[in-house]
């Protein structure tokens, strides 16, 4: 990089070094503090600007983004409240390992002690979400902080980096030039001693399970596994809420681990061994009584590939070392010989219908239980497609991934496959679909509740039908008009109560092109 | 309080507390770890749960309800994820000192170590927005924790408390009585060697502006600060965003310091003593590069009474001191002789058309500066009403603030006058709304632009038509379709675009009672 003469402006130097890193979207939702980095995105073609009418929105986006680009996105956020409203959806992003950056607007570093009324810490409200957080201290390392933020959130496994960059700094003059941008890092190699060492366990006949977390979960990492599951009688699971997921199209029918703990604790009770490749040790999604909170038996657990490790290699080293070459190639057609089914729509008629209707190459992105587990069981032998999950409960996500799924992928069909009171914290989403044109077909579970939370309820020994239980767990007085909140939004809705209204508004969705959203009332 | 024999949860415990310390609402979007609150408040008839189908319409609804109720307000969230969509209007209602108690459920202590998908800091998270922080570490010391956060909470000036209960010792059985809840605090009495020193620079002829906080914003208040400004020729300001003002009905033409520094600084640079009641050393909102923090000269501000301490009782010691016992009584009519204004909507037309039609006793929450301003140039002589402002800058808390309000007051006539770009953030406020047939008009400015940052763009150089400016400051691809909206939630919606429909619209949305909406396009 040659010496600036004239100089930009810090904010420039920026959105310049983040553009040299491969960040090519910034799902924005900015105030008067960011304004300098506004007039950078004008000058910074390389950038381009996604609004979003809630900061939720950005950061779902910008997790769903990275998720399906493989490449990190930026997001640029108003101080600490603006930040705020964007950490659920960080949350989630942290535990997909997403590389994102934030960078977040603070008033000019001059003022900050006059405690003006959006003066917050924004540094104690990052840090929970963030694998990385720094504040621009000078404008003339503005460059440099950067490449620091983007190597820490592209260091495998990847991680959110929140950038704090007061307005002073990003209003001044730098000469300096753009940092070095360091290559992009493959994954870390894991220790190839462990390959004998479970290879070993595995050929003897110990019943196990090979547990597989979201890097191994493409279509290579799939049929290493399969290869070793039928040499070996290894049972494979996913793990329950993956980042992203290849599925169908021939690929192993592969479970995820079950959510609620008895019954994972039961899948997992007879192996004597758990290979965790690229998946965390599983434990309780929450706490109950009487249950252990690790879901396998301690013992019992081996490491084949952390995540931010090549697990993908891994497994196929592995079923090298066990001979295991060659894996069946039957692949199931969708079950719908006997057509889709009609009537009252139902999750699991839902679940049918949207699998034997995914085009090619669609991406799924799943939130709330109604639709969610009938849909995994319905799709595996559906046509070849990526499914997302929320993978750190949340809720808000599926929809904001979904936008940035399709920015990511503006080839690739995008379903969203919602329940309703879960897109209700991130509605503003179906706004961005419409302005940027973006192809989700939005389906709405509509059961008008919380339906886990009655589950729950239940659980703990309350009862659903209590006054302010039944009030707190209801969404039906009024109920939500699907239809006129998308309308609103400028998004073409419909509403479906049969599943021969389902198929024809669906297939109807996907002819249209850009974003829809069908109502499926249960 | 006797000693239980059998014992209750310890969520009980919780609830029961709260509503002994006079707790009557809880604004709720509970999750799993919360389910035995939920119980606890199935139970419990003396606290009122209201559902929010996302958390910052809880907490900006708490905020409300305690600025006009007078009492402190709960929210019950789930984890760290739902606290924090709650945290922008924590903030607010932070900067508003308004008595909130948050409760947020976290993992069973047991589990907490395994970080489960949604294990969080929520300490981390809550430091910013809350006067008081604790953590439920035994179910037996629950009441007694419970009533340290609200004595936090609830004295003077009042601020948040987040109270974490992990979801074991809500199930826990606890047989401890109730810890005894203290009596409400007096405000702080105030140094009464000020009123003197005050008096004597008054009454030595130096140029001086009164500078009034909400505490003093009563009726009371202003007329004792009017008492004041007719004796000395004071200057009276309220601040520029004040928890709450009394406002009409012959009270006096108080202007609010202007928003912008410029304006603030000229607008006190005459004054040789700038008197604080109740309010802050008034700072720049935000930083501008040539323009000071500070907005008075410092050497002239001098301190009648602190936040928190009794600034009515303060202003009426000042005037009498002064001998300022008598005011006049004048009180002008509305500016309505000409009749309303016809023709096509702008701000001052909506302020003038608001202000003649509202009702006495209304409580009007405002957001945004498109129609804030001219509203309240055109309302000081409107009937008397309390305005509500957004104390602390993070957008979307005029909704909720309104629902708040009317669920505090459900006697009293609640107009949200409300920018279209902020009503966004916490949109599902209408919901509430509807579900519990709130008497709130909604009146959305749509100008389908962040207005404010045009300016705000031109100010720091830049140019709001620069491709990405123009896109991120741009709410009309597509126009946000309102009256749709409003009715996905069930509220009923119209448009405006002429005086003449503004005004019908308005009659006739005050007559039809419950949750309305009036789109005025602008």
């Amino acid at each position: 990089m040659t010496e600036r003469v004239a100089g930009v402006t810090g904010a420039r130097a920026l959105v310049e070094t983040a553009a040299a890193a491969g960040v090519e979207v910034c799902f924005a939702n900015p105030g008067t503090t960011e304004m300098p980095l506004v007039t950078a995105l004008d000058e910074v073609s390389a950038v381009r600007p996604v609004l979003g009418l809630f900061e939720g929105v950005c950061t779902g986006a910008a997790d769903g983004y990275a998720r399906i680009a493989g490449k990190p996105a930026m997001t640029l956020l108003h101080l600490g409240p603006g930040f705020a409203n964007g950490i659920a959806n960080l949350h989630n992003a942290r535990r997909a390992n997403s590389p994102v950056l934030n960078v977040v607007g603070d008033h000019s570093s001059w003022h900050l002690p006059y405690d003006a009324p959006l003066t917050s810490d924004i540094v104690s409200l990052a840090t929970p979400v963030s694998g990385w957080v720094g504040t621009i201290d000078s404008a003339a390392r503005t460059s440099e902080v950067t490449v620091e933020a983007l190597a820490a959130a592209m260091t495998p496994p990847g991680c959110g980096a929140t950038l704090i960059v007061p307005a002073d700094f990003q209003q001044a003059t730098v000469t300096e030039p753009l940092a070095a941008v360091p290559p992009p890092q493959a994954p870390a190699p894991f220790a190839t001693g462990r390959i004998e060492r479970i290879a070993k366990r595995l050929r003897d006949g110990s019943r196990s399970v090979l547990l597989l977390g979201a890097e191994t979960l493409t279509a290579r990492g799939q049929r290493a596994a399969q290869r070793i599951s039928e040499a070996t009688g290894a049972k494979l699971y996913s793990e329950t809420f993956p980042a992203t997921a290849e599925r169908g199209g021939g690929l192993p029918d592969l479970d995820r681990l079950p959510y609620f703990p008895e019954v994972a604790v039961k899948a997992l009770a007879d192996a004597e061994t758990v290979v965790l490749a690229g998946a965390q040790e599983p434990v309780a999604y929450f706490g109950y009584a009487g249950v252990p909170s690790l879901l396998a038996e301690p013992g019992s657990v081996r490491i084949l590939a952390e995540p931010g490790e090549d697990g993908v290699a891994a497994l196929e080293e592995l079923a090298e070392a066990l001979g295991a070459t060659n894996a069946s190639t039957r692949r199931r057609e969708p079950d719908i010989q006997d057509g889709l089914p009609d009537g009252p729509l139902t999750p699991t008629s839902i679940g049918r219908i949207v699998s034997a209707l995914l085009p090619e190459n669609a991406v799924v992105s799943v939130e709330g239980g109604t639709c969610g587990y009938p849909f995994f069981t319905a799709s595996a032998h559906a046509a070849r497609h990526t499914t997302l999950t929320n993978t750190g409960g949340a809720i808000g996500q599926g929809l904001p991934a979904a936008l940035g799924a399709a920015i990511a992928a503006p080839e690739r069909q995008v379903i969203a496959l919602q329940s309703d009171g879960s897109a209700q914290y991130t509605i503003q989403a179906l706004w961005t679909m419409a302005r940027e044109q973006a192809d989700v077909v939005t389906l709405i579970a509509s059961n008008r509740s919380y339906s886990i939370l009655r589950t729950e309820l239940n659980r703990h020994g309350g009862s659903p039908s209590g006054p302010a239980s039944a009030s707190l767990t209801s969404l039906d007085h009024p109920p939500l008009n699907w239809p006129a909140l998308a309308a609103g939004y400028g998004v073409p809705g419909q509403r479906a109560e049969t599943g021969d209204e389902l198929a024809r508004a669906l297939r109807q969705a996907l002819t249209a092109g850009g974003p829809q959203l069908i109502e499926m009332v249960l």
